[in-house]
């Protein structure tokens, strides 16, 4: 087995060291001991967006953080009132002919203290022997002369999503300059303080320095690992439009005795209208919805032939006897575009209840967009399919004219926002060095994953700086992201950092 | 015209007086500016259940109005805590073979005084020349020399619904005793306190005045005319029952774009569940769902088709361009079960929409039963049908182990209480009778429904006390029964006292 490996490693050319300096100096006790210490403190200082003193406490702090390293940062500002600014910080290595920029996001999602687990709160980070859920102590953190556990699990908001990303990056420099090993790229730092809000200004920021941000690569880190706990890159993600629909019946609430049977019901019409949308698996059934979906090619459909299987974990976590699709593998699903029913409502439910015929139905969809599909386009689908199930589409309050006139009439508008898919091309030549590096530090060739489920404005990168974007997840798939009792396990925060100094020493 | 309407009359064996004792007596000023005062009064005591003093306040003015016509009366008792009385008071007539009991309540639906229309108080009765949201303005009660006009409505909780049946009926004998009309039948007088609230305890009053409730007849004044302004007679009602049904997903709720194509949506399996139980035009695909339901007799027929059409203006009204139904008629649609969807729930929808995929969507459903269909019967319907969409059926929060193991889980139960339909027979020759005494007042033939569109308990008459009830309505059909701004239009509470005078003279 161990001479096979080895053959195979030859074969792809890629070396994984297993006593490299810097895993060396990764696993060094003094150096976790003091990062696990400035880590704590880092997620200590609140990062919820709107907590303005907050968010430049953090900003100066990541500063500091590249200045003891030797960096010169600057923060960079959309100019909008309380808008948390950008930390830049560059590295220009001599005879370095590449420019890798790294992005990660110091905010975090909103908190509700009262939801975390007894003894936790988001941003008093604590230590526990495991997850919490799962048998995990709470433990002090651990002397200078204590060993540090690498299953042991640090809790605190941000704590995976995403001050992991600016930690491993800026760590990883550090790694670098203390074991003098030479960066091979030039490198530039860009941390975010509002991605938790959709990135809502990182467009003027982008407008704004699209010369101090150019780049080769964009090496994206947020997110988690492979749910089969290996590194993967990722490159690309699914666009998002929101859909806003509503169907009308009388105008006044009626006596579901008096009037029933004779008055129509907007629940059950709504019910029809939605159930026309799709079949028992879950395929869309719209007209034309998969046509302008760009075909996978040969070496996105080899990738996700590599990927490894993740429906058996899933079934079992999630507690789902048969998942939707008719057989596709989770991976080639989220390849495809979607239109998920996010919530619905018509009267009540509950003790709310009562015996009535209500006025109208409502429903809010997903859409997630993958490359080929164009926003607009992809809402005038449902359009059109509405229309054909024999509705009068409008995009207002029906006028007492128009319930007068029209059998079935359809409110249906575009929320605001929404964007396109984004795909970096897997063949991309710098990407595939990427990916080599990765796997100097890995007995196993990288998960490559076409395109994540999720939405990220990627495509902001590809429009506004000509970038090239790829995400490489450092974090534990299990971290409660977004939820309450967020963390991180350490062994994937310290092999974080070896995934960054990797990829600053491509070849 | 003239001639041919007499010979009609005169066929039909019933005489139309223009100028009846009874109706001179209810036109007379004096006597309609006495009354106009009193049942204002009488309308300014609050009767939401629960206002135990106020109830029982209630129930002694009426005590007195029948006190004051030398009917002896009772408080009738369920014996629970906080229960509101009824009403009780009897009139033997010398010679009379038959007992007509009369039957209205005296307690209102809640009020939220806040949707009251400005200068509107729900205890605070106000005289307005018209319909509220027809131009009506409000005036100060008459002096004794000014006209009342029959258009005129008083404003109030319970002014139609159904403190005019109480008035109606206690006045009717008024006018008998004091125009020297001799009644026909023996009467017993039944107010009950507790309709709105479903009749909580009406059972255990019946079981505990078996005999003193006998009666060949049972008049139910309540409910309004029929909606084209004519007097009717309805012989049923229908049952009624309550489900709630949910679906399930996930266990826990998740990312709709990290998981969707992939993970059922709850929204989306309800919508397909509740799509296959009803076509497009609204007629139940549930098997077996019309096999039971009694057939209605030639005479029903005939009743039907002669009712006056009403969707016309029924969909001016409620702004409806095409009602389900597939053309049957609007009477004829009250005389089957329905199955309503009353509310609707997955997610959020508006402003606290996520982009989530839910872990479950819920409905509830309003069942009305007609003749030949049985509660339990009606449910298990629904719960096969559910069955035989897939769905493995529950009656309690799946366990672990049932998510693991079945792909389609429903939970379905049926809520308490939950009746069937009652139904008097159109050719009870008392009823006949009834009839022809309505004629006396009317230019016109009786309209008789065999069954209405919602549901009262009235089983319990037939089944506790031997009853067979009938409804004759008195008020108008535009009173805004249930709702803020509860209205009746003076005309119909004087021409109510006619119906009930001539009931009381029937031949």
């Amino acid at each position: 087995m161990k001479l096979l490996s080895f053959a195979f490693i030859l074969i792809c050319g890629v070396a994984f060291a297993q006593n490299s300096p810097i895993k060396t100096f990764v696993s060094n006790q003094d150096n976790q001991h003091r990062w696990l210490n400035e880590y704590a403190e880092f997620l200590s200082i609140p990062n919820v967006l709107g907590d303005s003193i907050n968010m430049l406490r953090n900003a100066n702090r990541i500063s500091e953080m590249l200045s003891k390293l030797g960096i010169k940062s600057e923060l960079l500002y959309s100019g909008k009132y309380k808008s948390a600014p950008s930390v830049f910080g560059e590295i220009k290595v001599p005879g370095a002919t590449t420019t890798i920029a790294f992005y990660a996001h110091y905010d975090g999602q909103p908190v509700n203290p009262k939801q975390w687990a007894e003894g936790l709160a988001p941003f008093t980070p604590a230590l526990f022997t495991d997850r919490l859920d799962q048998g995990g102590k709470k433990i002090p953190f651990p002397t200078a002369v204590e060993k540090i556990n690498p299953q042991w699990r640090l809790y605190g908001r941000a704590s995976s999503d995403d001050k992991a990303g600016v930690f491993a990056i800026i760590t990883a420099y550090e790694a670098l300059l203390k074991t003098g090993s030479k960066p091979t790229v030039n490198m530039k730092f860009f941390f975010e303080g509002e991605e938790e809000a959709g990135s809502i200004n990182l467009d003027e920021i982008f407008k704004r320095n699209k010369e101090k941000l150019n780049a080769d690569l964009w090496v994206i880190c947020d997110g988690p690992r492979h749910i089969s706990g290996k590194k993967q890159i990722v490159f690309g993600v699914r666009g998002d439009v929101n859909v806003d629909l509503k169907v009308y019946a009388s105008k006044r609430p009626l006596h579901s005795g008096n009037y029933g049977n004779w008055a129509p019901n907007p629940g059950m019409r709504l019910a029809q209208l939605l159930s026309s949308m799709k079949d028992a698996e879950g395929n869309v059934l719209i007209k034309a919805f998969y046509d302008d979906v760009t075909p996978l090619t040969a070496l996105e459909k080899q990738a996700i032939a590599k990927i490894p299987e993740v429906e058996t974990i899933l079934k079992e976590d999630l507690l789902l006897a048969k998942p939707d699709g008719g057989g596709k593998s989770f991976i080639e699903l989220l390849t495809l575009p979607t239109l998920n029913i996010n919530g619905m409502q018509s009267g009540n439910v509950g003790t709310m209840a009562s015996n009535v015929i209500p006025t109208e139905a409502s429903a809010v969809l997903d859409l997630r967009l993958v490359l080929g599909n164009e926003v607009n386009r992809q809402v005038q689908k449902v359009v059109d399919h509405v229309a054909l199930q024999g509705y009068t589409v409008i995009d207002h309050e029906p006028t007492d004219a128009e319930r007068k006139q029209f059998p079935l009439l359809a409110k249906l508008t575009k929320r605001k926002g929404g964007y396109n898919a984004q795909r970096t091309t897997m063949d991309l030549p710098l990407a595939q060095k990427v990916a080599k590096a990765i796997e100097t530090t890995i007995p196993y060739e990288v998960v490559k994953v076409p395109s994540a489920g999720g939405s990220l404005p990627l495509f902001l990168f590809e429009q506004l700086i000509d970038g090239k974007p790829i995400t490489v997840p450092i974090v534990n798939y299990d971290n409660n992201q977004h939820a309450e009792n967020e963390n991180v396990k350490l062994e994937y925060l310290w092999e974080g950092i070896e995934t960054m100094a990797a990829i600053m020493q491509l070849k």
